[in-house]
């Protein structure tokens, strides 16, 4: 099975012309899985060999405008590619981030009056405090939506941490386990692994000749993990004429600056530059000065075990 | 005065990598005004030899995305180009479109978190009735924005029709005059007319000399329409020494499938092929089917009185 990826854009802040804003495909038979949908993801869509109308499921990594200003128009222009379907529900689209992603997709299909011929549905993953600092989190007005679903909205579900795998569990199908971790970012983040399942081995053809077995049905049972009996009467079990199972691929994405195994000294620097960017902007809030004045008193001398690594389990 | 005209994409319906979807910039010396922003205007606007950092003003027709969904990017990405300027206001953009626009815009720049460098303001054109069929027209919940407004949001105006000159009145400044104008749409749509104002005469400078009036600070008096007295003690009235005033340019941005003038018979073709077309998908209402059906069962015969165009003063 092909499992190959396409990054649509690496641009960070805005897109440009030569460089789209964060959007990457992974394509798989069958369908393709868009990871962020910054502004201009249709068009460089559009000169990618993706076929568009393959997209079953989005993955959102955090609501910085580059990567989610894209959602909606990307949206629009994949109904219009769909053809009326009568009473047949058409195409349907997953779409997989943190919260506030559902209530600004309802506002902007609703506020453009997009009659789609696709349904779609948002799973919000909700964040933890410790994900990002306290500015990054939305006020809780922002997160929750108007009661009143878009027409072709379908109820999506709210994705919590669990605690034991310490990760989100998104997708569990035939092929794919996908997984949402959580990532340090200005605002809650998240990255995605894609484990692709384990597939039987292949076919010992020539043992299975050996015993009679000619090439048919009976090769498909066998690789589906069915036991089989001969005509000779002899049961024959797959483990005997499969080669050794195949491990499944992973996929991981997240950005780059956002490490998953966070030094605790490192995290405090994030903040603290965060707060100082504000700062040296005027947007800073009183809350903003105290933090930088109280971090710039103390004499700043990293434990040891604050320079130890802080070990989140990886999923 | 330099006034040029710049299509950043003249698309309908969704961008594509060759043609931009609907952006029109207006230049003057020292400012441009952008009408429409679809999504990737800002590629646009960098693939142009527009200075984007001199937008001052956005006008948006209607809210549909190909109108409007790269609005929030675009003024994250001119925020991007401002640098910090201490306690002094940042640069300001005047955005102007209908009702519905400041909920849109709000709630994206909420949830994506996107602190400016640079301030904006709404103002919302009201719409009527008569402009869009009912289903073009926003529940009243959509329209109202939540009380707290963005950080660099300044309170915008809501702006309603004048019912003499029929037009909406949305720029009045030294150089030139903004007027919008109803269109009819599926959804409440606007056209906008930028009148610039007269402009003065040249100076008949050969009479000057033989005046004994030298070029000088007295030629910028006597052009902005002081009278000044000379040192021979007669006083010099600007009409004696200036050529008739220039009479302004007038600029109109209206879709070229929304007539201001609409011919009756012509309105209802529109309003009942809307209404087939929502029918042959499967989004149709009750009554929708009604009315067809009730257009179908008549004997649509076209008076002479519907036939002449409804004259709809020009602004």
């Amino acid at each position: 099975m092909s499992m190959d990826i396409t990054f649509l854009g690496t641009g960070s802040a805005y897109p440009s012309p030569h460089r789209g804003a964060s959007a990457l495909v992974l394509r798989t038979e069958g369908e393709c899985w868009l990871f962020d949908c910054g502004e201009g993801t249709q068009t460089q869509l559009m000169k990618s060999a993706i076929r568009a109308s393959k997209i079953t499921k989005v993955f959102i990594s955090h609501l910085h405008g580059d990567h989610f200003f894209g959602l909606p128009g990307l949206l629009c222009t994949l109904s219009l590619s769909c053809s009326p379907h009568g009473d047949q529900e058409g195409p349907h689209i997953e779409v997989y981030g943190p919260q506030g992603l559902r209530n600004f997709l309802r506002v902007a299909l609703q506020i453009s009056r997009s009659d789609l011929l696709l349904t779609y549905a948002v799973h919000e993953l909700e964040p933890s405090r410790e994900q990002s600092p306290c500015t990054g989190h939305l006020d809780p007005a922002l997160t929750t939506s108007s009661p009143q679903l878009h027409p072709q909205e379908r109820p999506g579900r709210t994705v919590h941490l669990d605690p034991d795998s310490d990760c989100y569990s998104l997708v569990h199908d035939q092929r794919f386990v996908v997984q949402a971790f959580q990532l340090y970012h200005r605002v809650p983040s998240f990255g995605f692994a894609v484990q692709e399942r384990e597939r039987p081995g292949r076919l010992k053809v020539e043992l299975l000749k050996e015993l009679g077995v000619n090439p048919g049905p009976l090769y498909g049972r066998l690789k589906n993990g069915q036991s089989v009996t001969l005509d000779s009467g002899r049961l024959l079990r797959p483990e005997e004429v499969l080669e050794p199972a195949v491990r499944g691929r992973k996929r991981i994405n997240r950005r780059w600056h956002q490490k998953r195994i966070i030094r605790r000294w490192h995290q405090k620097r994030i903040i603290r530059r965060w707060h100082q960017k504000r700062i040296n902007r005027r947007w800073a809030s009183e809350e903003d000065k105290q933090e930088v004045a109280s971090e710039e008193d103390k004499q700043e001398v990293a434990s040891e075990e604050d320079k130890q690594e802080v070990t989140i389990r990886r999923g």
